[in-house]
């Protein structure tokens, strides 16, 4: 490599300012990024003050003349959103260039496309942006642990929830209103869905599953639940038990197949997920013979993201100057899409909790209940209310699912059972 | 690469059976681990009982011939100590074969002529394995971190003295009740001194600050502490202001240059390094522009270390693979050895506990030293004894080591100060 490589850079928000911002300020960093020149910017209207200058002619705002423009080595695409992104990265690729994205949402959906492009374009596509900001983790999924079996992987992985779900615990306060803080300091959307949903966290989940697994994984395969249903008294009930909630993200291998799902967890304190507090992220990798190794950092920033893009760009740089030949560390999944193992037949522990009238015989006709579906119990806490009411808060040991729900659809119609109501059901992470 | 790369094992204990336990199971494993054949075992006697077999003529005592076999591509060295691990790993380069090794104690004393001789000879040298057992370190910092400028490395990086640390925390024992337990159980050597003394975790953090900042660190440049002053009543007072005790490896780019040092060090609650307990190992890496990312997981164990090792001879194979040039993500130091600042030099927080006859003044007395000296006190809790004597327990403001260092010397020579005794000066976790 003689010249330096020239990038293309389309969209100028957050993260591709940040990302500009390292390109022209590289002492004290790797060297090899001296060799990136950003010689085209794609952004949406030219006359708006921007926090980096660029010389003339580098700002545009035709995106289609950058991926085609036979003069770029690379295209960073930061737009987002599916389309144009996912057009433009397909552009692009017909073009001969390579791709650095931070789009989980265009790689969850048509990252088997676009990787089949790549391969036959000869191109690299590399994503560590897309998943944990800042936090290296599809590089040592894809190296360093790749060498293991991996059993699964957990993450927390979406930062809004996890800033929800960690204000409504040291604040007692609910849902609703945590969003609206969350809203009003730019930590949420003013369409929360994507993260409170959980669909932000599918997105994630399914990109990090195909790597770990060399399984295409796809995106409606993912169970999924968001935290809307997590109320401040199921978090102050789970302290008082010994855990957190948290939205996880999970793939495990089982004996059927592969499992990837996203729900409210109650996690124990003592575990290593059970710390990561505010919007910061974590991921458990565990696998044969590792053991467990976890990643833990700013899940999303313009910082941290751009630190991810550069890494990509420089680890292109890299590898274009070893050779022009694709780089066989970036492992095509081996196997193709399979069905996932459904949620039915998930074993897991669980937490609910009962509300009906207090009679005796209450809790022994729960306890024969799930007996009889084969659901044993943890712990079952009994709480009198002063109206007549019970609420009683069940933790199981590790049960399959289908189970579970057929003793909580037959628990109405037990004998000393009245006015029931389940206000919750959620995952207690499984014992070993 | 048509034919697998042969390798030649030196050493078969607990690290050396697990790798070779991995290449022989590569199923569900990386690919490229189908092309990685172990030629050679070289270990001390033939006639042992093993837990893996090899076929004749693998095993072999005379390690001198392995690493000049012509027919080897790779020496993997898990013989450990200082000779003759290092004139084997130099023999080996200097006949042409690439070398993976899990020698920290090699590498933070001799990295420089083994890199040199290396780049010389035009093979890999690879040491993932070497900081952190199985956490994937040194790739990330190497390639994805290195992006940023890396202003600070913080790590729980010796699992003996955090055992040890975590049982004092937990069972309220003392120092040397703990050690005795960790030897039984083996998390300790007979001889405790390179864990309890900081000395391992010295080795780890030479090699750690080298690859960050790009700056070769030597060994006796490094600052170090054990944790054999640190005691039950310690921890219980750190415990009551808010704080863990753990024995951090720190590296800092400070305004004047790098700062290397280790020592018992008080961690506040709510930071990252503070929930890391038992043997297991954590690395804070600070950048810009990332902020904060932490790797946690198993610190030792055969299969997390060989994990690591395994995961530096895939990257050889799949950097054989695309080309036999030298890989440029393996950068050498770009800077030539500097001075490190002295540690009378550092800015950090510290915990003092004083011992003295109880006698109106001392407190206003101690104040006042601090004061004079610029050691500004964050709280300072005064605790009778019954026996006339008071006990103090201080945390300063940050403060250089030198003024406090100095506040402390005059201490005994002040008016109302009698009988002084300071049993413990630790230092806090600096504030921003």
């Amino acid at each position: 490599m003689v010249e330096a490589l020239k990038i293309g850079l389309l969209g100028l928000g957050t993260v591709g300012t940040a990302t500009a911002g390292i390109l022209l300020s590289p002492e004290s960093r790797h060297p090899l990024l001296k060799e990136i020149e950003i010689a085209k910017v794609g952004v949406k209207t030219l006359d708006k003050r921007r926090a980096v200058e660029f010389a003339d002619g580098v700002l545009t705002t035709d995106l289609e003349a950058i991926v085609t423009d036979p003069d770029l080595d690379i295209v960073v695409e930061l737009i987002g959103g599916l389309e144009p992104a996912r057009s433009l990265i397909l552009k692009a690729i017909s073009h001969q260039k390579h791709v650095v994205t931070a789009n989980k949402a265009v790689i969850s959906r048509y990252g088997e496309e676009i990787y089949r492009a790549a391969a036959e374009a000869g191109v690299y596509v590399l994503i560590e942006a897309a998943v944990g900001g800042g936090i290296p983790i599809i590089r040592p999924l894809q190296q360093s642990l790749s060498v293991n079996r991996i059993d699964s992987i957990l993450g927390i992985i979406n930062g809004t929830t996890n800033f929800i779900l960690t204000k409504m615990a040291t604040e007692g306060s609910d849902f609703s209103e945590v969003l609206t803080e969350a809203q009003e300091l730019g930590y949420a959307e003013a369409d929360p869905s994507a993260d409170v949903d959980g669909y932000d966290a599918a997105d994630k989940i399914t990109i990090l599953a195909t790597l770990a697994f060399g399984e295409q994984v796809s995106l409606e395969q993912v169970s999924c639940e968001g935290i809307r249903q997590v109320s401040a008294v199921d978090i102050q009930y789970a302290e008082r038990l010994g855990f957190e909630i948290k939205l996880l993200a999970i793939a495990q291998r089982e004996q059927s197949g592969l499992q990837v799902r996203v729900h409210p967890t109650l996690v124990p304190k003592e575990h290593p997920l059970a710390n990561i507090d505010g919007v910061n992220n974590a991921i458990l990798v565990e696998g044969d013979p590792i053991g467990q190794v976890m990643f833990y950092g700013p899940g999303a920033g313009g910082g941290a993201t751009a630190s991810a893009v550069v890494s990509d760009l420089m680890n292109i740089a890299a590898m274009l100057k070893v050779s022009q030949a694709v780089n066989p560390l970036l492992k095509i999944p081996q196997h193709p899409r399979r069905e996932l193992v459904p949620i039915q037949e998930l074993v897991t522990r669980f937490y609910a909790r009962i509300i009906c009238i207090d009679r005796p015989g209450v809790i022994g006709n729960l306890g024969t209940c799930f007996g009889k579906h084969k659901v044993s119990l943890e712990s079952i806490v009994q709480i009198d209310f002063n109206n007549g009411f019970a609420e009683i808060v069940v933790v199981t040991h590790n049960v399959k699912e289908e189970n579970f729900r057929q003793a909580l659809a037959e628990i109405p119609h037990l004998d000393a059972i009245e006015q029931i109501q389940i206000p919750s059901v959620l995952r207690v992470l499984r014992e070993k």
